[in-house]
């Protein structure tokens, strides 16, 4: 099996942390159930990179959704800790939506989950049956 | 708002990519859907690390789930690139999984998902509500 490129082994600093196969599927189930529903990936790339959006400016972005949706998976990701809802006091009251700082931190992951998905074509997903 | 960490702010070179909101999402998707199914992930961390494990050992490392599920699990994830199957010729036959090069580079990608997820407790996932 003549290959150009190295294999790729990372030695999981999992295990230092005392995670056990168990507790690491766990924890990113748990992750990835925050970011479960139709919209809310989409509405987290529309976030990413500091910006704020006002409901209005959301529902042009995503224009598929419903009104109603929209104010569901917002609330859901607000209380996921992941969406802030900022309120200008003035008159009449603006309100914006961004991410919190845990929100943004999201988008390195989310970027290396990308990054894999491109990798297919690079590196062998071939089976290599026999051995 | 006093904060004792720097905000964290990444630049996505996802744009460098020409990838809009709407075509990332949709790839974190794809990708996040080869990970569904009740043991799949469960499955990749005892595989991570470039261990091999016949389908007996598999079946002890996760006692909950039926032999027709393992098998069910491991046919899907072989069918998507992740796993390889391993036949080793010889007298008794035997067997073996392991992730393709594809597969095992899922590694980082599930560790930034882990980290993110041990962030909450440190940086600011509190909604901010009035600016």
């Amino acid at each position: 099996m003549a290959r150009t490129h190295k294999k790729v082994r990372y030695l999981p600093d999992r295990e230092d942390r005392g995670l056990t196969p168990a507790s690491a599927a766990q924890g990113v189930e748990a992750a990835l159930k925050i970011l479960e529903g139709r919209w809310k990936l989409l509405i987290l790339f529309h976030l990413f990179g500091g910006r704020l959006k006002r409901f209005s400016e959301l529902e042009r972005a995503i224009p598929a959704i419903s009104q109603k949706m929209l104010i569901q998976q917002l609330r859901q990701l607000e209380e996921d800790g992941v969406v802030r809802r900022i309120v200008h006091h003035q008159v009449p009251p603006k309100v914006e939506y961004g991410l919190t700082d845990w929100g943004q931190a999201l988008c390195p992951a989310l970027d290396s989950i990308l990054r894999w998905a491109a990798l297919k074509d690079e590196i062998g997903a071939d089976p290599d049956t026999t051995a």
